[in-house]
């Protein structure tokens, strides 16, 4: 491991403490984080932590610093040889009770090889059962904010990749309202303390953000066809989810340890052939604007 | 099209027919299968049969004849040139409302080139929420007296490959009891008719199959812990279709119906961070009996 990677990973361990912290005070309900310590069976291990909770029905705050001898099907997939290698970062994905809270994801990772490769990859997108104009916008200007501190073109480079990842091709919609996405980020011009500071500001990001989504919608009542509609979005995250999304589906195919990579899967979903929300407007605005390229941080409703 | 075609084709129309009328007089709560009519752009087209009845819960009983010149992908997957194709056959999805009746899977296909490339392929398979020894055993020996009539082997065979293709490879656990599986039907001593004839026998043998399932169970009280694991099975069977089914990937990747394809998720699902069905016997039992291998036509409860 590179002379950088303790202190990566150290940080990558804080940031979930930090996070869980944020969450279970948010939550309100008292309870805490059930946490699971694993280990794998090639090097390394992880912390999986779960929260049932009265806001969050079902929350997963995973950290993994996993090394060794790299296997085969991700040396194939990398375009790397099979040397010693290390992944780290956070893993993140809630899923509150309300229909009117968004379901959030967010990922950061560090990546290296003893051939002295290494890159960051991450982001954090979000997925409301009811898209409301006002709070993407807010949500967008956030990570852009963030983005911009970093370097002027992240913003409108990740935005475009997260509209192209978290997207459900055999539906031709995206997942929610997008956020950022980036990959193999080792970047020429920046060192790898830079690169890392920009990660390190996208995953403090994530508590600010949640906590204005809570609290913009978390008073909201809920009717019984707000739980019907989520249900059926919640059914989209899993196709999206199980279907597309390359690294569950890596993780399931090289041997992770599978309830750590499913805690992504929403509580309860459901699915009925053919299904339209009819007399649910929001819901019916909400699948309209499902579509990649919509500039969120200027959008005007209309 | 080859001279066989057609009546190939209108077979597998009066079997859909058939199994249709058959289900809604099981079902007995006077609801129809709702029909939708589709085309596909590059030719042909299908009936998708949904029924949302008294016993079943979510039905799909689907009819496709689709032709024209191959896509690349499936070319590429099948090994074949880009030449015309037709591809035929039936599916059904059964899930039933009760948890003490089994999720019940059919298809048999047909497929050919303008080359004179041409082969069968199809299966049975049950997953049931409770294993119940003696009823896994019936099932299947209908199925090797079923496969016997054809062919000595075909039974040991596509029991196997059974087996090995409703393997839930991330939980280590089969989809259920398994059945019969088996592609590229082109036997050299048997001519077209003759393993036209077995998949004629296979799909016959679906209601009869399908009626002892149910009359077996319908009458069986539920309780909440019985919905509880219901759900859970249902949830697995999500990650079986989504996630390792070549057929609904192959669907979902190629442009295919998406509604048709994913009529087989049951209507609801769920997920819980290491669920263990403590206090229901007869889940734990479920679960340790859910592996490959297993001789259920000689089995003996132990």
């Amino acid at each position: 491991m590179s002379p950088h990677s303790t202190s990566i990973i150290q940080w990558f361990q804080s940031l979930q403490d930090e996070i869980c912290k944020s969450l279970e005070e948010l939550d309100g309900s008292g309870h805490p984080f059930r946490e699971d310590l694993w280990t794998r069976d090639g090097g390394g291990g992880g912390r999986t932590r779960i929260l049932t909770g009265d806001l969050i029905e079902k929350g997963g705050v995973n950290f993994s610093a996993v090394h060794g001898q790299m296997p085969q099907k991700i040396a194939q997939s990398l375009g790397l040889n099979e040397n010693n290698f290390l992944a780290t970062g956070v893993s993140i994905v809630l899923h509150a009770r309300s229909p009117h809270i968004p379901i959030i994801h967010m990922n950061v990772r560090y990546f290296e090889t003893d051939q002295g490769d290494w890159w960051f990859g991450g982001g954090i997108d979000v997925t409301p059962h009811y898209i409301r104009e006002d709070q993407a916008a807010r949500f967008h200007q956030h990570l852009k904010t963030v983005c911009d501190l970093h370097d002027p073109n992240y913003y409108a480079q990740y935005k475009e990749w997260a509209d192209n990842y978290f997207y459900i091709k055999h539906r031709d919609e995206t997942r929610g309202i997008g956020g950022i996405f980036f990959d193999r980020l080792n970047s020429d011009i920046n060192t790898l303390e830079q690169n890392h500071a920009f990660v390190k500001a996208v995953g403090s990001a994530f508590v600010p953000i949640y906590e204005d989504l809570v609290s913009a919608n978390r008073n909201k009542p809920v009717e019984d066809n707000d739980k019907a509609w989520q249900a059926i979005r919640r059914g989209r995250y899993v196709e999206f989810n199980l279907v597309w999304d390359r690294g569950t589906k890596f993780g399931l195919d090289t041997n992770g340890r599978t309830e750590s990579i499913l805690m992504s899967l929403p509580p309860m979903a459901e699915w009925h052939y053919a299904y339209h929300p009819e007399g649910n407007p929001l819901a019916m605005k909400t699948q309209s604007l499902l579509k990649k390229g919509i500039d969120w941080v200027n959008y005007q409703s209309h």
